[in-house]
């Protein structure tokens, strides 16, 4: 068998994505908008089940992590203290032909130059050395930095005092919080915050699926130290990352630690550790751990005048806590879970396609079928399994569209482990029912009641 | 006792949701950003409960129902074509003394008149009729309209043709994505698509607490039928929205159909009933259900050229399928519930609050204590007993500040239904531990194998 070019994977899971109702390109029937996804009824499943079993994991089971769900629209002080209105910025040139425009990291990358920590003038400079072109084959025009919050306006006027942004990170959203948490609740240190939700970046050239688009997810945790104990923590929750990847079925051989070297670190960060994940589109950043230090928590109190020290309880010792931040990308997390369980193999000599989700992310268990769509007395014993079944476990699919081979390559399609069909040897025999393993495709005979 | 006015206890509740971790003001610590508000430990745990009931009741315990996610920024046709950018409209006056702006229709609502399906015009009559001037004493200018959806811009030009919303509604993330859906299922009618997620509208004057505010969570089902038959929907719909406000737990009695007149009703609905519920702010609206006709698929047949006919399997009859759309917002039944819950009353002659939140709903079902925390072998036992708690139900807290009384008077104030004691009978006696009821405030002694 020929070995797949990764693209051709990629395009391979994209097509599947909409094809059966998992991820949609954005506003697509008005013809797209570029860096915007939509999730089907099967995509929002899955993303509900990754999410859902990390705030399990990181929320609910724990004794030291406390939710927060702050709003995606803060005072634009938020955005001015945290550093993000001066430096979020990405190098934009144009072709000064057509006057198309493209991140200038990305035309170095392309041109098989790694810009990773060149200032934009060292940028332009490579551009220049090596006569890069822009993708139409026109010189370039000097970069200049382009803010990629997305910029709005809050209430009735449209002018400086108004201004306002799409979070680009949910991490703020955290730290404007932690006062209000150690007020109510007076958790000992370490203890986290922890957030699930939305973030936007007005990337100029989104692009690899829904790795790199405009509007995504983030579960974010701010875990709060002392100072002095902050390794323990570090190591303590990049255990606890490993064992989320596990849960979520990534194979562990194509999970990379990769220690970020001082000089690529932010300034603030003592510690970070990227955690790339081989996708088809190459090894990338799944998610990172970093130890920003006070860094958020000193720029808060400096620019809200309000302290932001903690007292260990029943002592005078005061300081501002450090901090360790575990950040995820839901649709990061999304797109490792499909492109690990993309499979394809063979099955008598016919190929197919399969989604071997883990069984608890798969966003549907059974699939019941009457052997039969046409006979009543079959269609009504597999409604009953069904309903049966549907309480049980909720994600239980009704599927009497077409043949059986047709309904086995279309639910292995959608990765679901188990398909159930109800037969003339149900109604007539022995009671028992074909239950079919999607990996194995290995067909057993079992009682309605031992399902 | 004397009777509470209304205002009071919504700000009784306000304060209780800031001083115990439900609900704080957005962006407090950089003095706040108005009509914006961020969810504490207590409040995300309360919100999902409630998001999550409506996920299982609507979606995934039936098999009509298809979740759908759309992104929050869709390409501006999408509004365009809806009629948003054109009538999603505020009228909006100003003080002509300070150039404050107000939305006429609350300026007139203040004054005592109702400026429901008034025309912008015959508000301004009504204002320079009776004289009404603004809240500062001033004279008010005419009116003009203000579109109410948040402006950005993508990409790296802003101009016309970048332009995007931030969306006000889910609805048109439902729409876009029904071609898709049949596409991919091809359900039979009738079959409705489901999501939930978050929505922006910049009110001019965001209030009531969370009831009004710019940022909040929809959950909306856009429910597709035959047009012959869309009452029998209609009418089923209704029903399962009184089930989901049953299970919410609010009081019957609160709860008010208005049947909407036509003259009220937005010119393409045949039928709609608003739900009212009495707020501590007054009878308000708490949720929608609108027969829609086609109004919205045409839209989108007219603006984007697709065809949005339906066909009914193994038939030759097609047509645009009729909608009936159930709206709700998360932020109106988090106050409706909190509003239901929050309870004044004496416990042996001492006053308390008490929030008496349903189990399934409360954000904390058991609080563990140890009578006594310098006891190190109680500490240890309650310990235990919370660690088994913590591992059958998730939320437990664990609870040693102050004395019993202190953590009662807190644990009620959270709406925690069971608070559990560990004292020196448990160890030294027979066993068991105290439970304290919260609404009852009964205190039954019980073996730890039986809780």
């Amino acid at each position: 068998m020929v070995k797949k070019s990764t693209n051709e994977t990629m395009d391979n899971i994209i097509s599947l994505a909409k094809r059966r109702g998992f991820i949609y390109p954005g506003s697509d029937v008005y013809g797209g908008l570029s860096g915007t996804w939509d999730y089907g009824p099967l995509g929002v499943a899955l993303k509900r089940n990754i999410m859902q079993l990390w705030w399990k994991m990181f929320v609910d089971d724990r004794e030291d992590m406390y939710g927060v769900d702050a709003a995606i629209i803060m005072n634009q002080k938020v955005w001015q203290a945290s550093g993000h209105v001066d430096t979020f910025v990405d190098p934009l040139c144009e072709d000064t032909v057509n006057h198309r425009r493209f991140r200038t990291d990305h035309i170095l990358k392309d041109a098989g130059v790694d810009a990773e920590g060149m200032t934009m003038e060292q940028m332009d400079a490579a551009i220049e050395e090596q006569g890069i072109k822009s993708p139409d084959g026109n010189p370039l025009s000097k970069s200049r930095t382009f803010n990629m919050m997305f910029t709005t306006h809050v209430g009735a006027s449209s002018d400086a005092t108004s201004v306002s942004y799409l979070r680009p990170e949910t991490a703020q959203g955290i730290f404007t919080n932690y006062k209000n948490v150690v007020d109510n609740f007076y958790p000992d240190l370490p203890f986290g915050l922890a957030q699930q939700g939305k973030a936007f970046r007005n990337e100029i050239a989104p692009r690899d699926f829904i790795f790199r688009s405009r509007e995504f997810e983030q579960m974010e945790i701010e875990y709060f130290v002392n100072p002095d104990e902050w390794e323990v923590s570090f190591d303590a929750l990049l255990k606890d990352i490993h064992a989320y990847l596990e849960a979520l079925g990534l194979p562990q051989d194509r999970i990379h630690e990769l220690e970020v070297p001082e000089q690529d670190r932010a300034h603030y960060s003592k510690r970070t550790i990227d955690i790339e994940y081989d996708f088809p589109i190459g090894k990338e950043e799944l998610l990172g751990l970093a130890y920003r230090t006070d860094f958020d928590l000193m720029n808060i109190q400096n620019n809200s005048a309000k302290s932001m020290e903690y007292t260990i309880k029943g002592t005078n010792t005061k300081f501002v806590p450090h901090v360790i931040e575990p950040s995820f990308g839901v649709e990061r997390a999304v797109m490792a879970v499909m492109s690990a369980a993309y499979t394809e193999d063979e099955v008598n000599g016919e190929k197919r396609i399969v989604m071997k989700f883990p069984e608890h992310l798969a966003p549907v268990k059974y699939a019941v079928s009457p052997l039969l769509k046409n006979k009543p007395e079959l269609v009504a014993k597999a409604r009953e399994v069904y309903q049966i079944l549907k309480k049980e476990h909720g994600a239980v699919m009704w599927d009497d569209n077409g043949n059986i081979g047709k309904r086995y390559r279309r639910q292995d399609e959608i990765g679901t482990p188990h398909c159930v069909v109800i037969d003339f040897e149900t109604i007539e025999g022995d009671g028992t029912v074909t239950i079919r393993d999607r990996d194995t495709t290995e067909q057993r005979r079992v009682k309605i009641t031992e399902l």
